[in-house]
């Protein structure tokens, strides 16, 4: 494995200059031989499954003397299954459609003239993430898929297992239509290379944090390239008067329990105080012996004296735990007050017989996905038939909500004619660049 | 016109607050409500024309006091004239499709759950620009009709004209169903208020500036909101060795030099050396003839001593004037390296009958529009068929080209089902969010 070094000797500019070069090649390849070199680094994954063992181990070891969190060993452990199980993620993300060359729109108009939108790819994309080796080779295979090229800044927890991946995958791409330089580990794992990163406008086409919100918020406040914001999920539950209450304690527990610790876990009840006495002590017995703290309002608390008194950081919280927060509110239009004055965008969730009311929910809350009489768990790329995600952004510009291939891509307007030119008389009417001219226009 | 002070008293961040929910109000409308208040807005800037003309006069007498270039009166100048033209632009926004609510994309699941994604407005859209007021009402109507409220923040030299034409369009307002506040004027014209607006996430989605590269260059730099660069045209011809010569040199004249002030003008020519010979005697005398002064390199000179000498600077000029740089390329390839070298990312265009070689550039030059065979000046959103446009994109995210009125919205998912959840054994195959849970997801 010494063919190619995962540390790129020199500066994160250098790297950012090669991953640019690298990505240009990568624009003009086929589909074909991108899927090539996605299968390649799969086969490669399996191959090389102890050498990548062996760094993790390492890793493991260094974090454990460091006095690493549980939190943060069970991140960044990896074992045979683990690498079995990236690999046939990399297989099924090579059997993907590519999204690049998909016509977006297109149109002849009257003077004949041929106008046609497409995906392309943006470019050079970078991430920054914490000690989770596995987005090491996620983040990689989208890119590629996508015809972009990766810069990729992990964290120095994980960075034996990291230079490991990239030494696998780097490897792969030697024998393969693209270019090594296509996928790159960041020198350095200082907060000095993540900054060198976010001020490489004109290099990197997006950037895209996954993490802590301390590592998000210093992200976009940093950076002059673009970033997506993703990941942060104070889901709601809103439980509406018209709620079939059977379905609405199932939906609570599986959007709750089934899995705290993700994104798409709902972290704060919000229930109609019509059906409040009927829903709530069935709910919040099964929410305890689910094992689930309840922080709850005083009118919530009237109902049972084990539920926690919430704080005011309480509705704003996305616990990641078995804890959830809960309030009786009087209307539909309370709920959505509520959640736009505490919920992140990400998404929420109403159960209600109602048409009228479900349609009224879903227009009025500023949120990336509304799930009407769906559990919040349902929320992710994969469940939603995208193919695959990067993540769910919730922010609202470039991509909303779980972000597919699509997301990784930009667009090239074509146009096409027989030497049309444009004379005085022919504008179209409406607003035009012309209309709107100025310096620098 | 004193019903509604187009200056909101108090602070930038007030009136963002005021806009967000204006904005929240504004989603909930139908389409019709906002097609109406942009009648009305239509039927106001006609009813006061005079009010606006004589606000307009002041600002133009006091920039010719304090000796403003003609190029700055030009731009600041209103007369009857244009006040009907900007008044049958807002009518015809108002007759366009609204982009809301448009299904992007949708499909029944297996499972039987429904997913929907859809048009939706953005929220609150800044636009720092600089003296220009038509560019006021364009950008408030755009963003009415896609649902958004608007932050204008105009120059200190039309701040009468600017606030005259609030002043109607709120009026035109209160008649209607869209809060007054959807259309504001950012209090203050100083650089100060400008980074009050960068400031304000989670207030205000977008920003859009235009005007000279500085404006913009600064607003990257210091915006923690999203931002959409817009205008900078360094439009490149390249004319192939296979380019039908009578159509290159008609493109070219009509590129160049039918309105040379704006952003889709051509300000490079590039020419393949099999074609030079016969191409560039007719091309440099017809170019003199129009008056444009070309800047050539040394063998483009070769052909006619009254090139000027292209200096380095002059590659990467968007001149906006009838001046050209011109060099010869030994082939294609060459001419996409000087473009990926030279060029903003506006548009590209090519004159060849060869069919591998339009499609080999199409694909491989990096840029938002490509030209094959039509002349850069037909690169504008009503002319490409999109009913209007609010510039043109030269970045790559959220929008890349002519910004119709789709660029002004985002989307939402809804997902509606009848109480699914999610099992641990029916987890579609492909990465997800869970796969990629870390701290914050």
């Amino acid at each position: 494995m010494n063919a190619c070094s995962s540390l790129a000797a020199g500066t994160v500019r250098e790297a950012a200059i090669a991953a640019r070069s690298a990505a240009d090649r990568l624009a003009a390849l086929r589909g074909a031989d991108r899927d090539g070199a996605l299968t390649a680094i799969a086969d490669a994954l399996t191959d090389h499954a102890e050498y990548i063992l062996s760094a993790n181990r390492r890793d493991v070891q260094a974090a454990t003397a460091a006095g690493g969190s549980e939190g943060v060993l069970d991140r960044l452990r990896m074992d045979a299954d683990q690498i079995a199980a990236l690999a046939a993620t990399v297989r099924h993300v090579a059997s993907l459609p590519s999204p690049i060359g998909e016509v977006i729109s297109g149109s002849r108009l009257p003077s004949g003239m041929d106008v046609r939108c497409e995906r392309v790819p943006l470019g050079v994309i970078a991430m920054i993430y914490e000690g989770r080796p596995n987005v090491t080779v996620d983040a990689a295979v989208l890119c590629l898929k996508s015809g972009n090229a990766v810069l990729l800044r992990g964290s120095s927890v994980a960075r034996r297992t990291d230079s490991a991946l990239i030494d696998v995958m780097r490897g792969a791409l030697m024998g393969s239509a693209v270019h090594v330089d296509a996928v790159q580990l960041v020198p350095g794992t200082t907060h000095e290379s993540a900054r060198e990163l976010m001020s490489l406008r004109g290099l990197v086409d997006l950037l895209i944090p996954r993490g802590s919100r301390r590592l998000i918020e210093s992200t976009v406040r940093e950076s002059v390239i673009p970033v997506i914001e993703t990941g942060e999920g104070n889901c709601h539950l809103y439980v509406d008067k018209d709620a079939d209450i059977p379905m609405a304690l199932e939906v609570l527990l599986n959007a709750k329990a089934q899995r705290p610790s993700v994104c798409n876990a709902a972290e704060s009840l919000l229930v109609h105080a019509d059906i409040a006495p009927a829903f709530l002590p069935p709910a919040l017995a099964a929410l305890r012996e689910a094992g689930v703290t309840v922080h709850g309002d005083a009118r919530v608390r009237a109902y049972d004296d084990t539920v926690v008194p919430a704080t005011d950081e309480d509705w704003g919280r996305e616990y990641l735990s078995l804890d959830i927060s809960a309030a009786v509110v009087d209307s539909m239009e309370a709920a959505v007050n509520h959640i736009h004055r505490h919920g992140s965008g990400h998404t929420e969730a109403i159960i209600t017989d109602s048409q009228s009311t479900a349609r009224a929910f879903a227009a009025s809350v500023d949120t990336g996905i509304v799930a009407v009489n769906v559990s919040t768990r349902l929320i992710d790329g994969a469940e939603m038939g995208l193919g695959s995600e990067l993540g769910i952004s919730t922010q609202k510009t470039h991509a909303r909500g779980p972000m597919g291939l699509a997301a990784l891509t930009t667009t090239k307007y074509v146009l096409t004619g027989d030497g049309h030119i444009r004379g005085g008389s022919t504008a179209a009417p409406g607003l035009s660049c012309d209309a709107l001219a100025g310096p620098g226009d």
